[in-house]
Order: structure tokens, then sequence, then C-alpha cells
């Protein structure tokens, strides 16, 4: 919600005092969105009407007794708990305080709750350069699976072995978008940007050695990819890559 | 067209050899895609069914003879040429060339030919943080009129003068997608993607003086978002911009 | 101005709808924030009343037909404008176009309008290191003056003279707020810093050469500044030094 | 204190010869500021009087040892010790040493001693982008109240979460100065600016990941701010965001 | 193998259609190169045939489990396994299980199976600065050997004792290549580019400390080496530096 | 020449008090190499003999006069000068005053006097991503073809049109060794690297735009290829890329 | 001079009071140094006195007007200017006013005024590595004979040709200290370093290209560098490189 | 030693042949230097009579063992042994393996053998400007000492508290040559240059946080030190540092 101009007040204050409209419409229509204030944090609990899915948990730096009391607003609230970035030590905590809960220990996600997903829409490829993108992809993958889209995983297909790519450029061709994390020198995502008609989100990873600078060699790469479908996210930002694949996904179906 | 494997030819070849499929037909299905060979250049004249666009020219660092002939294989191909970074030197050569040409000089492109888009879908909205940003939108708003989807454009709403956004986030959430064009500290893109339930490809500009460092400080605000529908592009990078927007508009409605 | 919550809209409506409050007052309560809308600009008319003094306009990269819009918006709404980083070129045509106006070429500065400062209060000292620092300072002190604050300009006491700086200490130290302007190795705030009890605001200059890398060695020294009272802006932001110098002087006084 | 003229040390001396100064006055008037010196360390005891406040101590890097031999030079000179970046380690044996002394762990401060601070003056807004952004924020905040301002904290308002921020408005603009800790792409200070009419602090934190690198993204886009009033600090620098807005704060009503 | 062009692939139908050749042998003709698909990675098995050797093994971030199943398929196919970056933990996992192979714990190399090269050919002279750049060493020495070529290692003669390198000169010429592993400045590879007439390869590490940044002002001597001989591969990477050099050894007597 | 120990010196002046060797002879075996010293230039004539070929004069910031006391030099010494980075101004000078001289104005190469190889040998492939890396490709032709070796021209084959490439790969398997010149986000030689045998000297370019930073893009992409057999040269080095895959083909023949 | 403390003043002061100092003296002991103070310009005239040599005036970004200014005030302290940074128009400017004066083009110098050395002291090998480093050369050789110590100039001897380096030697070891003058990969001063027992000031050039990033690269190599005795000064401080080279041969001679 | 040239050869061949010379004396004037080879290192025996000083050890990265072979070779060359950067874990084992041995922790030097000085000469002041910076120190006056070089130091006289530094210039005054070790903004080299007439050589340290980037900010704040007398070494470089100093402070003596 924007902020409303004079005009469209005056419209409504009008038809309040018609009595056309009644005053407790009135306020929603006027009123803030609702926050859960607490004393480290506030959540947006209204991110779910405004952007399409609930508020996502950033689960680095937190202790596990912030992260609790962050899920229960949004438990209460009815949405299904995604966490990202929960390291080890507080997945252990997090499982046992919810026995419900499933703890992806290499994608370092927590979820809990019930799905707040109707029906699944849409198919996301996501694919990976080499074995050691796991980790990011798995991020991903759960991302793309708690926002009710079906992924179809193709790893270690990176463009030294060009034909580990070729035979599969079918299955790519039929996604709604296309997530590819890729470390090194990032080169993957231009390779299969030239392949398909759909966005492929492409994810750096901070895999390599040397001169890949924890990603930064990959990012560049993928920002001067010459394919015009490619657009970038964050280094090993695993999420973000499966959020937005699957946004757009649902998008072509919704 | 991906490489076939072994069983996959020999069915054709059986097919083939029992007559069942003209030897026409089976070349076809195997053979490379089309390219226009010239001196200096290899034109991919498969994009179109491939990627769902024509091949983009880069106009960068390329003489208008060179670019004439590109484009006459485009246009021998039956698509409406989109020629990106021409300076007003090649601009001037090739709209005398083409006189049905149509030079943005603002946004550095040269359109020419008839659409290929039998029908226009969706709609982008193309957001400025400030009146600089001017020509990187130009590309972007071009690109996104060529691939044949409409563009809402909203100038100089930068963060620093809040209220200028807030009145215009409906315009924003009826959008398929949104481009976000910033210099500086790139931090509208964030603000934006709070706002809205589609994805945001931001664009960072080379506008600032100082530490931008030629949209540097603008790239890296975009790529660390908290907001999870923002993905980024490269700097100054307005085609790739408007492209990955009207893919995805497109994608909603095709 | 915020957005309001349930409580505060109902206290209100129920104002409106007791007679207790008439219709014009209720919707100025509730209403967005005035802004001039042009074509490719929008003008932040509230900035006076939220901020303290009216939108200064930048003016890289804008022609002197966007300029001229947005000064008449500006004093239409009856205050001083205040134009930085106008290029000789510009500054010729708008003083043509304002003969009233003042344009400092040195400071990249074009002034025009009645002050709507009603009386000065406070006063900035403005420290150069080098005389290669003018232009920069030229910007600040014309900036601190707009604002209705005392400027006392110092120049060229870089620390490799020591004894300038030290025949210099008891103007610093009467000042209100000190700005330093200094490029190379940007020791000077620091130094600066050990001797006064006010705000240090540091402005980096690309002056140098070599690994002076246009600025970043500066600025990395005054952000590593071993004085508390130490703060930074952008590199050759001289607007941004004097802005808050000046807000901090008036502070202190108003 | 600076370095005297010629004419000002011959009208002292020609006091002095005529009896009108006596001999130690005199001397006390050219003499040096006194300094403690250690083995490893000297004190600066003068900084009370040149700077308001006296010199605060870096914990990094140095013994519990030397910092108690320290502690007792300005125990001694009578005034509170504030002492930064001390760790957990140091802290135990420092709470130990000084029963009365207080250890925040979390922002890594030891405070010990009578304060200095006859009289409470002003307040600070301190503002933070996210939860993991606290212990920059408590660095901050024990160094306002150290210094006699009162601290307003506002935590977990980011860009992303626009209605967080808008509520908070009023609480902001009411402030004498505002600290803004935020890690990420560092967008809120941008944000905060644009409504208030007081000079912002901001202060990145190396909170991300990926492109952040260490919190350099955050300090790019505030230093390329678009908002007038923001000045920069070092990155996690929370103890000079929390000095400069307090000696801005009571400069207001000191 | 590329993608035949449709004249190719008629001639071949052409032929398969008139008996000429027997339907297994077009298959072979057209149809994709062997991959061996596991879970999480695609082995390339074609790489032999391709590119001269099998696919080397990157042993970094995968579990013993993942690297044997690995290992098993390049085993089954006849190779020698040559792993590089496996740390000390998993060289002790497949130390035990593969008796047979041999770890180099120093260049964190493990190799196991027969040779695949039926001669040794061609030699290298293997070079370092200094004695800590020894591990990056070892695993060129592994590599080169690995593929068949003879090795002559000459450590510490570095730049700083010039007496050093001049009486190794004729060692260094009478060699295929040269491989030159240095840190700290890099300057090593332009010395011995200028005493040989063969390519030098130059291998930057990270051995240093400061402004040699992990290995980046190596690289960057290395790049602008003033000698026209010398190529660069990436930082530590001693296994690529060992692979070209022996690459192009083989070549000169292949 | 190295520098001999004793007993080699001692050994020799054995011979030569003995009267085996005579004294002109043995004071060629010691003495220094040949020198050719000017004002401000110290050619190296003994470069041919030692490393294969004859010094390269670098053109950049000599004087026409000074570029034409060098080539004499050369020219005396009877080999076939190569003189690299020659602007259009000096190009002309140089042209009039060697009307057999080639000046090849894209290339920024003058070539003057008889060929020194008396036989050509082997052939090296070189390729270009886009038609704007022409004119570093073309520094790298003119430097192959001075050095005997036949080049393989093949333009415009960048990933993102990936059947260009598949299409090329014959001709890019026979030969001795690969140059690929390619800008943006450099993936070329991987993809190469990726279907070839030999070594692949990998130039990365200035081409691009924003965060290709002049070419740091395509050098990181480069230098962290995961083809083991790309080697790379600094941004813009045809001539250092030509030199080495010149000199690979050649040892392969020679 | 530094602070005195009170005890040192208190005995001055005394013999003051006791007759024993008069007035005059006494003023003159506790008086601050002498400072030409201009309108944007302080000259430190104390330089000599305190430093050895007169203040050096850095002409970049300072018109002809105010040089003059400051040579004028320099002349009348009875010192020969030395003026750097004097680009082609200033200089001939300078030419004009001061007939006396010398103007060096290439290395930017104009000096003039009569020479304050009374003695020519000791002796500088000043050594470049190729001939584009002559300017940066010329900087640093006009410096050292203004400080009155003699050059030895040794051109073009930079480590691809080793033996041009080997032939000097001799000449290098008898100098009091050595500047080398470096672009590229800045390897010289390394190998220089290892032959001589005297400091070396290593002068990185912004000579080269690509990776050579403006100098970087020569001046991580010079700051990496092995040999015990090489220190570095700034990208282009042709000055600065000579003057503590100078003031290094003086020291040993004075 | 340099090359000798052929002129120089043919005449102490002819005094060989002339019985003029002995053999014995002709091979030593001809004859390399001696180095100690070992398995995995060089050492450079000669180094002493070259550069005046014996070989330093550079001890990061060394096991034990191979430094006890390197210092066995040294001290039967009858030189005092200096070895840096020997961890806690190394000082263990060697001053067990050298009770004459002298082990500094702090910094990480250690020391065994009798002194190669005969005669005490110079005297070098080092400056910290921190506590902090005390390691990096220490390491610099080991280096002092063991050179035969008096040292006084003085810490902790920072910029921030100006009058520390102003009370002690008499002494820095003194000094033969100035060592300054400081961290964070690396403003001290500066200060200390405009108050002295000898060198200063200034040693950036890793001392600091966030934006001092483990010492680059120091670093290039020395680089562009306005002061003339400043040169620079590599961070946390106190052993180049100290030998620098100590070579000039025995070069004005010697």
């Amino acid at each position: 919600m924007g902020i409303m101009d004079a005009a469209k007040i005056e419209t409504l204050a009008q038809q309040l005092l018609s009595g056309e409209m009644p005053l407790e419409e009135f306020v929603r229509a006027l009123a803030r969105s609702p926050v859960a204030a607490m004393e480290h944090a506030s959540i947006d609990l209204d991110r779910h009407r405004r952007c399409g899915f609930p508020e996502v948990v950033f689960g680095q730096g937190k202790s596990p007794e912030t992260l609790q009391k962050i899920f229960q607003a949004l438990l209460d609230d009815g949405v299904e708990v995604l966490c990202t970035r929960v390291d080890a030590e507080n997945g252990a905590v997090l499982t046992q305080a919810y026995p419900d809960g499933r703890y992806n220990a290499l994608g370092r996600i927590f979820r809990v709750g019930q799905s707040h997903q109707t029906q699944r829409l849409g198919s996301v490829a996501l694919v990976t350069a080499g074995t050691s993108d796991l980790p990011v992809a798995e991020e991903a993958r759960e991302t793309i699976d708690w926002m009710g889209v079906d992924v179809n995983v193709i790893h270690d297909i990176g463009v030294a072995g060009p034909h580990r790519l070729l035979e599969r450029v079918e299955e790519l061709q039929s996604a709604d978008a296309v997530v590819v994390v890729a470390g090194m020198e990032g080169a993957l995502p231009s390779v299969v940007g030239g392949h398909v008609a759909c966005p492929v989100i492409a994810v750096p990873t901070s895999v390599g050695y040397g001169a890949s600078f924890g990603g930064v060699a990959a990012l560049l790469g993928m920002l001067n990819s010459c394919a015009a479908n490619v657009a970038v996210v964050n280094i090993d930002a695993g999420f973000k890559g499966g959020y937005l694949a699957a946004q757009i996904a649902r998008g072509k179906h919704g």
C-alpha cells in the first residue's frame, strides 16, 4: 500500500460522512500494515499479501531463542516457515524444538509448518557446474519447493565437458526458468542462456581458489554474460536464485 | 537443439532405411543450426527459434559497414533489427542508410524492420532513481517495446524523497515485472522490491562520482539487496534489464 | 510524515464524523506530501518542512532546459535555489537565463533566488590541506553560506608543514563544526580532530596521483582516522561536507 | 592549545617582567599538555579539556595488564573509563579486577568509574536494519550513554519491509541526531535521511555474505547516499558512530 | 566432436542407404560422447580421446564416498586416476581404500591405477623461487609425472640471490618447457623467460604477506612480464601449470 | 649463457695455457652477450640466439626517432623487425621512412625487413568471441605470421550462440595450439579447452562495459577456467598470446 | 621545533627575569616558525632549517599566477625553486616570466634561482627498466641534481634481457644509493637489490597496459620484493624517489 | 660481480699467459659466487660481501628441520643468524636446539651466533602510532640491533594526541633515520617526515578494522604522503623497515 493523495482521501471521507462506508472499513483502507514487534526484531506480517510470499527468516547471526520467537510469530500467522543459513548447531536445537520441522544440513535450511501453497505450479531447472556447488544448489532447491514449484536438478555439467550439457538441453528448454549455480569462471549461465527461451538466474558460488576471490570471478563472469537472458544474484545466494526462478515459474502458470 | 544419443540416431536411421522418413527430413533433424557467416562476424539465425527473440546487435566497436552487413542478414531473415550502443556518428550513417529506421540518440538504440511480434503482451514498470539515469532507462524502454511488451515509465523517485515512491506503489504493484534503474547507492530496487510481488530487475548505472566507482557502489548495493525478488544485471545494461523484464512479462501472458 | 496506525485514523475519523474537524483539515492530516511532477523529474517540495532545507539540485548530466524547469518549480515555492555540479557551459546558459543568479565557476555552483534563511546562525571552519583542494572547498563554502552559516576558510595547512596547522588551532577550536578537505593521504582530519571538541566532517578529494586512486587513499585514511570525532563523506563531496557541518552549526544555535 | 606567535609570547613575557603575572601562571600558559608516559603507551590526559571527553581506550590487541595500567592512569585522573573491543577473555579478567565495572559482552565494551557528566543532555535515535547488526549497535549505545546522552533504540526496520520504518518516523524526527547501523546494501541511512532534519551518522556493518565483502557494499552505499545529511564512519565502528551523534546532540543543548 | 553440417550428414546418410556404411558405424559417427552419470557428478569419459588425457578429479569439497565413486568410474575405464586438492583426512581414507594408491601429502595429490602412458616423452624444468613454494611445486611435479614427462626440479633460486639462477641456466635451456612457481613479487618467470627459448608457464603462489594479497602481487607481476614467452595460470594452480608444460613437452616429441 | 663455475673456468684456462685453445676462442667462451647501447635504450642482440627470436620492439611511448634508431640496430643485425603498439601517427611516419615496411593499423603493428625464418612450420587456430575483439586478434595474427607459423582465423563464435563454435570444432582440433581472444565474461577459452588436445592461450580483451572493468572480468574468468589446458596472458596482449602459441606450434614441428 | 615542557620554560623565564637573556632572544626561543601566508597557500619557510631542503612546489592544479606568487616567496627567501608536475602550458608561461629558469618538458620540472647547495656531495645511480620510463626518471634526475648530488643514469636494463643489467653491476655497486624506475611487473628493483649494499628506492611507473592497472602491478611487485634493501614510493613519484636517494647519498658524505 | 666484457677477459687472459697472474687468482676473478645447495634451499653465502649483510632467513612456512640446516650453513660461514617470522612452536624447538639462541616471541625473531659487526655505528629512532603496533616494531628493533645500530624506541604517539609527538621531536631530529610503524590511517609518517631532515621508512601494519583492509589503508596513506622523505615497505614488514633504516644509519657513519 502506498500513500493516498488528497483526492482519494477526500472521496473516502465523504463516503464515510455520507454513511456509504462504515467506520471500520474506512480505517482498514487507510491504516498501516501489521508488524509483529519484538525486542530485537520486527516481523513483517503483511509481506504475504504485498509480495506473494511470507517473510523468509535469515538465520545467520541469530540465537536459537530469537529464531524460535520469530518462528512462533510466523506460525501463528499460519504460514510455513523457511529459515536460511541455519548452521549445524542451531539446526540441532531447532530440530528438537520442532519435531515436525525438517533440517537440510547441506543447504542449511530449516522448514516448519503447513505449506501455504494450495497448489503446485510451474517447474524450474536447477543446474550446477560442479559437485562442489551442491550446498548452494540445495538452498535454492528447498526454496523453490517451499514456493510450490517443481524442481528438475541437473548436476555437474560445467563447460569443460561440453557434451554433458548438450545432452540435457531439451530438459533445460522445457523449464519455465533456469537457475544456474556455478563457481570458478562462472561460464555456465552464458552457455545455458544461449540454449533456452526463458530467464536464467545465475548464482555465483565461492567454489574455487586463488583468483576466484571467493566467487568474485564467477560473479563478474555472470554479470558480463553475452547472453541477454541472464540475471545475477549475490555470491552463494541460493535462496535468492531459487526465489526469483520460482516466482517467474509461478507467474507463467498463475 | 542438443546432441542426440545413439539410440535416437539409430531409431531415425532405421526410419530412413525403412523409407519411413525421407532423406531431406532426416538431414534436417540432425543438421546444425543456420549461421550466416561473414568475414568478421557469424550471425546466429537460429536464435529466434531457440531463445524466443532474434539476435540483438551489439553496436559498440563495429563500423557502419559491418553493422549494415549484419542488419541485412537479419532483415533478410524477416525480423526487426534492434541494435544497441550506437553512437551519434554511427546513428547518423544508419539513419541515412535506412530511412525507415528509428534512431534513439539518448538510448543509443537503432531499430529497423517490421516488428516480428504478432501481438503485444504484458506490461513492465520502468523506474529511475534520478533524472541522470535516463539514457540507460531509454535503452531498456526501447528493448521492452521491441519485444512487444507495454512499458510504464516512472522517473526520479529515488529514496531520499520517500513520498515520491509511495504514491506510485499501486502502479508498481500492477506490473508483471519491474526494471529499476539507479546509480549512486543503488538503494531503490530494495525499496521497490519490498512493495511488489513480481521480480525486480535492478540495473545499476554509472551515475555518481567519487566512491561510486563508475557504478560499482550501486551494483554492490543491488547484489546485497535484502529484498528476495531482486536480480541484477551489468552496470548501464539497460538492454539486458529490459530484455529480462519483458521476457518475464510475456511469459505471464503467453 | 509517517504512516498512521489504525487507532489514530479512527480518532481522526470520529472527529470528522462528529463535526469536530472540518473535512479540509482532515484531508490535510492524512494526505501525501506535495511533489511537483515533471516529464523526467519529481521535485520534492516537502523537503524544506521535513529536512529543514529545500531540495538541492544535482546539476550533473542534466540539460539547461531541465535545470530551468526544476529551478522554476523551486523558485515558485519561494526558496533560494542551490544547484551543484554545474559545468562551465551550463553555467553560462543559466547566468544568461537568470541575471540575478550567481555562478561560482571554481565550485561549479549556481545559486538564484532570495535567501530562505531569516537569520544567520553559527560558524564553520573550512580547512584545506593544499591549494589544489580549492574547488571542492568552494562547493562546501557556497553550501554553508546558502544555509545561513558563517564560514572561516583556512587554506593549505597540510600535515607535512606542521607549524602551519598549529598556529590556527585557536580558530579551529572556536568553530561549531569543522570541514576538512584533503587529498593524497588524507591525514589532516585526524590531526585536526585531535585538537577540537566539535565534529569534523572529512571530505576526501581526488587530488593526488598514482596510488591515490582518485581519492580512495584519502577516503580510507579518513575512515580509519584514530580521532573519534571524524565522520566522512564521498570523494569530492564538498556539498555534502558543507551541508552536514552547517546543519550541526545551526543546531547548536537554533 | 596551539603554538603562540611571537607577539603573544612577547606580551606574556612583558607581563612576567613587570610582575603582572606570577612565574607559575606564565609557565602554565606556555607549557605542554600533560601526558602519562608508560612503557608501551602514552595516555593523553589533556584530551578531556581539548576535545570535551576523556581518551577512550581501544582494547583490541592489548593485554589485560596493559589495559589495567591505562585504566589506572585514567581513573586517577577522575574520569569514567570507556574501553572498546574487549573480547570475552579480557572482559572476564577486567570484571574480576574491577568489581564495580560493567562488561557488555555483546557490544564488547567495558566501563568503570564514576560518570564525568554532571548532567544528561539531548537524545539520539539509534536504528538497526536487522537483528544481526545488534553488536555494533550495542557499542554505539554504550558510548552514547557514557557521554551523557539519552538513546532511543529502534531495531530491525530495514528497507525491504518499508512499513516498519514508516511507523517510527515521528520518533526519528524528534531526535537530535540519528545513528543508523546497517549491513548488506546499507540503504537504510538514505531512507532515514530523507525523513529527518538532523545529521544521520551511518555505520556500515560487516553483516552479509558474498559480495557484501565484509561491509564494503554497505560502506559504499552509505558514502554514495543521495541524502545530503548522511555522514559515514568505518565499518563496524559503533563507537565512532555513537560518539559523533552524542557530540552533536550535546552541542544542541549544551 | 562438433556438430555436422547438412551436407556431411546427407553424404553419410546416402552411404548408409547405399549399404556402403553399416548402421553401427553410422550411429557411432553421429552419436554423443559417453558420460558416466552419477547422483551428484557427471564423469566425462570421452575426455581422453578429445583432450589427450583422462579427466582429472578436483578433490576439494568432495566427500571420500563421492571420490571413490568417481575413481571407480575412471578405473573401470582403464586410466590412472589423478586427484588434486586431497586434504590429509581424505588422503588417509583413500589410502586405506586403495592400498595401491600413492598419497603425496605436501602436494595434496592422490594417484591410483596403472599409468595410461605407454612411453615417457620430453622433459620439463620445474623451478621455485623459495622453499615455501614447495607444496604448489609438488602438485605440478606429480601432474607432469602422471602425464609421462620427465621433471627436473630446481629449488629456491629467487631473484634476490641472482647467482643462484645464473648457474642453472644451462639446465633451464635444455628443457622443453619451464614451470616457474613463485610468490611474493613473482619476478622469477620474467628473469627465466629472458634466458630460454621455450614457453614458461608461471604459477603464482599465495606465499608472502601484507601487500602480496594472497598471491595477487605475484599474479600481476607475471601477467605483466616483459618477457614474451611467459603465460600464467591461477594462483597456487600447480596442477594446471604442470599440465600445460607437460602437454607442450609431449607435443615436441609426440 | 649462465655464469661458469670455478672448475669449468680452470679447465678452459689450462686449455688456453697449453695452447689447446686459441685466445680469441677463449675470450668468446667467457665474454658477455652483445648489447647495442643507445642513449635511451639497450638492444638485446643476443636474444635471437638465446630465446629463438629477435627482440620485439614495444612501440608505445617511444618517439618515431627512437623507434628508427632501434629498427636500424635490428636491421643491421639482419632480422625482420616486429614493432607493436604503433599508433596511427607513428605508423604514418614509419611507413614513409620504410617504404618496404607494412603497417597494420587495426593491429597497431609495424613490420620491416626480410623474414628471418627459413621455413614455415606448424599452424595456430586464432579464435575471437566477437567482432569487437578484432584489433587484439590482428596483433596476434601478425606475430604468429612473423614467427613463420600458419594462422587459421575463426571470428565471432562466442558462447551465447553455441552452434557457431560446435561447427568449427574440427578445425580447432587440427591446430598445434589455439589462441582465444575474448572480452566480456571470457568464457570461450574454457569451452574451446574442453574440445581440444593442445594448449589454449587465452587473451582477455578490454571489450565490454560496466563490470567488465576494462578486461578484468575476462581475465579472471580465464584464470579460473575449469579446463586444464588454458594459460592466460595480459589483457589485450595479442602479441604475447600469438608469440606463445607460435612457439608451441614450431616446437611440435621443429 | 617541538613543544617545550614546563621545566624548560621555567628555566628560560628565570633567565629572562634575571636579565641573563634578552627579551628578543627569549621570544625567538619560544615563538612559532615562519610561514608565508597567501590567499590560497601557506609557504613553509622553516622547511630548509627543519628538513634540510626548502619546500618543493607541487605544480599540478595550480595556476601560473599562484605559482609565481609562491616562487617569489621562496626566491625572496634565497633558495633555488624546484617545481614539479608543470605541464607544457604552465612551463611556457613560467619560462617567459623567469628567463633564467630552466624547464624540463619531459620531466615536467621547472627550476629557477641560485643553487642553495654550497658543495656537491655523493652520487646516485638512476636506473630505468625501459625507455618508456624516461619521464619519471627525468623528474628524479632533476631532483637529485637540485639537491647537489651527482647522478649516473643507466637506461633500459629490464630483466627480460638479463645481460644488460649484469654488465652494469659495478657501476651500481659504486653508488651511495640507487633509484630504480620501472613499470610493468616492476621486477628490476629486486634484481638490483640483490647486487648492491646500499638502499634501493623503487619508483613504480604507470607504464604498461591491461593488468598493469596504471602502475599497481609494479607497485605491488616492489612492495613484495624479496630483497631486504628495497623501499618504495608512490607510482610515478620520480621526485620522491630522487629526493630520498639524494638525502641518503648526502648523508653518507655530509 | 657482473659479467665481464671481452676486452677485460682478454687482458686477464694475457696476464695469465704471460705468467703475470697465477692460475688460482685468475679463476677466482672469473668464477661464480658461492652457493650452499641443499635439497629444498639454496643459501647465498656471497650475500655478505655483495650486500653488506649475510642472508636473513624467512622462517614462515619452513619446518624446524629445514631451518636448522640453513642455520648450520650460515653459522659455519661465521655469521650471526637472524631468522624472521618464527612462530611460537618453531621458536620452542629452536630454543631447545640452540641454547645460546634468543627467541623474541613478540617480534617472532630468532637469533643465534656471534655478532658479525665489529663496531656499533649510528642510531635509528623507532616510532609506533599505537600500542598494538608493538609486534611489528619488535621485528624492526631486533633487525636494527643485529645490524649493529642503536635504537631509540618511542611508543604510542599517534596523531590524534598531537602533543605526544611534539614533545619527542628533538629525539626524532637527532636520529640518522626514522622507522615509523603505524596501522589504521597511517598518518604518522607524514607528520614525522615534516619534522626531520633524514629519511623516514614507513611500515604500515595490519592493525585496525573494517576499511583498514588489513593494512591497505595505512599503506596507501604512506605511499601518498605529502612529505618528501617518506619511503614505504610492505605491510607488517618490520624486518625490512629496520633493515633499510639501519643501512642508512651505518652509511652515515661508515
